[in-house]
């Protein structure tokens, strides 16, 4: 067992490499290639993609990956074992999947991507819709080449981002979020509180907006020594390599508070990367922390510290000192202005209790779209309708519509786990404040004592724990809307005095 | 040989297809890769190298570019025979090269350019000097390992850079353009006119600079739609892909014109590679244009172009509304400013008179070097003693001296094609002041005629001709310092009142 343990280590090695090629050219391809020469560097990540495809999934690594799960009993290390486990599941999921069949698939994503950059700028779904639709019916081919597929096909989208997580756990989850967001939504309207928001569009210059940029990453305890902040469509973080977590961002002149949540977001994505184990890296599970989680984090740092009184306080001097424009707006107008609930049309802008209504749109419209509950042409007008009906607003056109996100260039099953990220969290935050003290922290910018507890308690884990598993392991309950709801009705009821 | 050569060229499109690979990862560890993560990264570069190395340099491409040499005279298309003679050329310099001392050699030059970094940064030459010692002795190495070397190992090298041109070529060459230079710098130095110089550290806001270099390079006529401007430590040009040929700048607050020079001057290789021919791309030999030939490209937009009278009265206007740092600065003064001669410590920033200097200083050294003729621990004091020599300054430290340029960390051969470059573009001006109105065209910023010009005579046969046989067949004349000496007396004549 040794000696083939050993070859699969050596396996993986090489397969880390192309990853980290593909890292590269993945973050070059999202950040900075010209327009014209797209095309071709979507050809050649593809031809990269696919050979790693063919490492990974060679007749003797699907050998060793099977005998090795056999015989996991006599490996020694757990960490060995949990990798096995996973390089099972995953073999289990591709074990039909040819490298033609793999190769077909990129190019439909890369094509999805290309096209969807294309029908955003020019508003219109219609250029999308037809390549949209070989995204959805490529996932389905391929989960029906899973000999341990399950029933539903979403479910089996839903359990490939948030093990254990289907539609059985999520319906009744999403219900619950509903009405809780809801009644929350109607005491915030019907209150009388006025809160300032003038100064929400004053044109800011980027390079402005780029300093403060900085100045919030390192503050929050980002490390640039191991990452970059780059600029793109559609902000994301990427682990490039063991000491290279990239963040992006995406400046908008007259949205100065956009890029800073979104810096704040992504940033704790980074930080979640930079605090994982070594021991996890050396054993080649550092890849597998759920989205849930990741969405927890990165949440967390967004809202549950950066739109905290206490967060506010801390940035409100470098902010007037950076953007001399908002000279005349104090701190407590900014912290309200931060937390304006206002239903609105676009999930990254949304403020944090009416975005849970933005994925529980996305989700019920996914759960159709993959059983064929609906057409593809009816998209555009159920969108509409969901955003008419759960958020009151009327959608204007597809850019500002369904065509919005990223995400569906590459299939479904990653929305939910931004609403479970945010139950997550708000579950750990009471374990967390019993712990530390979490506010007089972030007053003071304390993030070693909360990145700490963060990496001790949030991150230690996550590689080795199912989604289901951790949540549990880290706060003794399991997956619920509660805590979250709680979290909200006590911070909104003050700040809308209800 | 229709079949073999179709074999070829499918095994060329793969190399491609790493080349672009390649292309996209070096950029990104030259522009954004963040600190600790460079030696990981530099791994994966050198990993992917030696796959590169071992696609071209395979058995059976050996045998295919061998039998197809062999059978030139069979081959019908012109361009595909010279393909043939080109791939043959690099088969007898690589034939004994092993894919094991070729990744020690990448490996060897990416510790040597991380040092470097390091040692520059510190000032201190002694940190560099074992792995510029390791740089000279694997070169000498490679050298050793072909079968038709050259005799003096340095002929060699200057030959992989302009084939055709070695020492005994260079030599007289050299001493022709000292002795005119010195001649001329001595003229320039007994002159009475004073050039106002105040302005030239004033601190201007790199995102000022950033707006400026975007102008500049889209006035020149360079193609933002195919590639992109970056930045980083030691400013180069990248032809990434068919579409894709991106320009890098380092900004300095405080020398405005240095960036904007050096914008110029790589704006000019990425203007040439984006207007080399499609059938060249077609017949992979687009990548056989000498050092030489792209640095007269270059530095004919940098100096005869960009530091002409004519250029500076185009930009002026926009030059003062963007730093209005400048606004007491006249047209008459920008233009004297940007040709200062003041012998310096920084080649990159020297003027066009004593800029050929500083490439006799190393090319003098680098001769002296490779064969062993001084000793890895005399150069410091060498350099320092041919700055003080010829062009009478005292280097301070190693930063402003030895080390100030990246060259080295990758072996020998570049410098001398600056110098050559110049002389090469002076003497194709001559001709295209005949057939265009030259600096007409640059006065009302007509670029089109003459970047037509450039794509019709200078980059049309650079990829299949040597350099001899281009410069011969674009201007009749062999290499010679003669136009260029004419050039520069006519010009600092007329700035000097001498």
């Amino acid at each position: 067992m040794e000696e083939k343990l050993k070859e699969l280590k050596t396996n993986l090695s090489l397969m880390r490499t192309y990853r980290h090629a593909l890292g590269i050219m993945n973050f070059d391809f999202e950040t900075i290639v010209p327009e014209k020469a797209r095309e071709e560097e979507a050809d050649t990540i593809n031809y990269f993609s696919n050979e790693y495809f063919k490492l990974a999934n060679s007749d003797r690594m699907k050998e060793l990956i099977v005998e090795l799960y056999k015989n996991k009993e006599n490996i020694k290390d757990p960490l060995d074992v949990s990798l096995v486990e996973k390089l099972y599941e995953s073999y289990m999921k591709n074990k039909n999947i040819t490298p033609e069949f793999d190769l077909k698939m990129s190019k439909i994503f890369s094509e999805s991507y290309n096209t969807w950059l294309k029908a955003k700028e020019a508003k219109d779904y219609n250029l999308f819709k037809d390549i949209f639709k070989k995204v959805i019916d490529i996932e389905e081919e391929a989960i029906n080449l899973r000999e341990d597929k399950l029933d539903n096909i979403y479910d089996n989208l839903l359990n490939d981002c948030e093990k254990g997580l289907i539609q059985e756990d999520l319906d009744p989850f999403f219900l619950e979020l509903k009405e809780g967001l809801i009644e929350l939504i109607n005491k915030i309207k019907s209150s009388k509180h006025v809160i300032r928001n003038d100064f929400l569009n004053r044109k800011v210059p980027i390079y402005k907006q780029e300093l403060f940029s900085k100045y919030l990453l390192e503050l929050n305890g980002y490390d640039f020594s191991k990452g970059v902040l780059s600029t793109t469509e559609h902000p994301f973080t990427s682990e490039i390599s063991r000491n290279d977590s990239r963040v992006t961002t995406h400046y908008y002149e007259d949205m100065v508070l956009s890029n800073i949540y979104s810096v704040i977001h992504e940033g704790g994505h980074a930080i979640f990367m930079q605090n994982e184990r070594d021991i996890d890296h050396d054993h080649f599970i550092n890849d597998y922390v759920s989205n849930g989680m990741h969405e927890s984090v990165s949440r967390f740092y967004e809202n549950i510290v950066g739109r905290s009184k206490e967060y506010v306080h801390l940035i409100y001097p470098k902010f007037i000192e950076t953007f001399d424009e908002f000279r005349d707006v104090s701190e407590e107008e900014l912290y309200e202005a931060v937390n304006i609930v206002n239903p609105s049309l676009i999930r990254t802008e949304a403020d944090e209790v009416t975005y849970g209504l933005h994925i529980i749109i996305r989700y019920e419209m996914e759960k159709l779209l993959a059983n064929h509950k609906i057409g593809i042409d009816e998209v555009p007008n159920m969108w509409n309708k969901l955003y008419k009906d759960y958020l009151g607003v009327d959608v204007p056109n597809d850019a500002l519509g369904v065509l919005q996100d990223v995400h569906w260039t590459g299939g479904f099953g990653y929305f939910p786990s931004y609403a479970i990220g945010n139950c997550y969290n708000a579950m750990y935050l009471k374990r967390m404040e019993k712990e530390i003290p979490f506010k007089e922290c972030v007053k003071k910018g304390d993030f070693k004592t909360i990145n700490d507890w963060m990496k001790n308690n949030v991150f230690i884990h996550a590689n080795v724990l199912s989604p289901k598993e951790w949540i549990k392991e880290l706060t003794g309950e399991s997956l619920s809307p509660k805590a979250f709801l709680e979290y909200l009705n006590n911070k909104y009821k003050e700040i809308y005095k209800f």
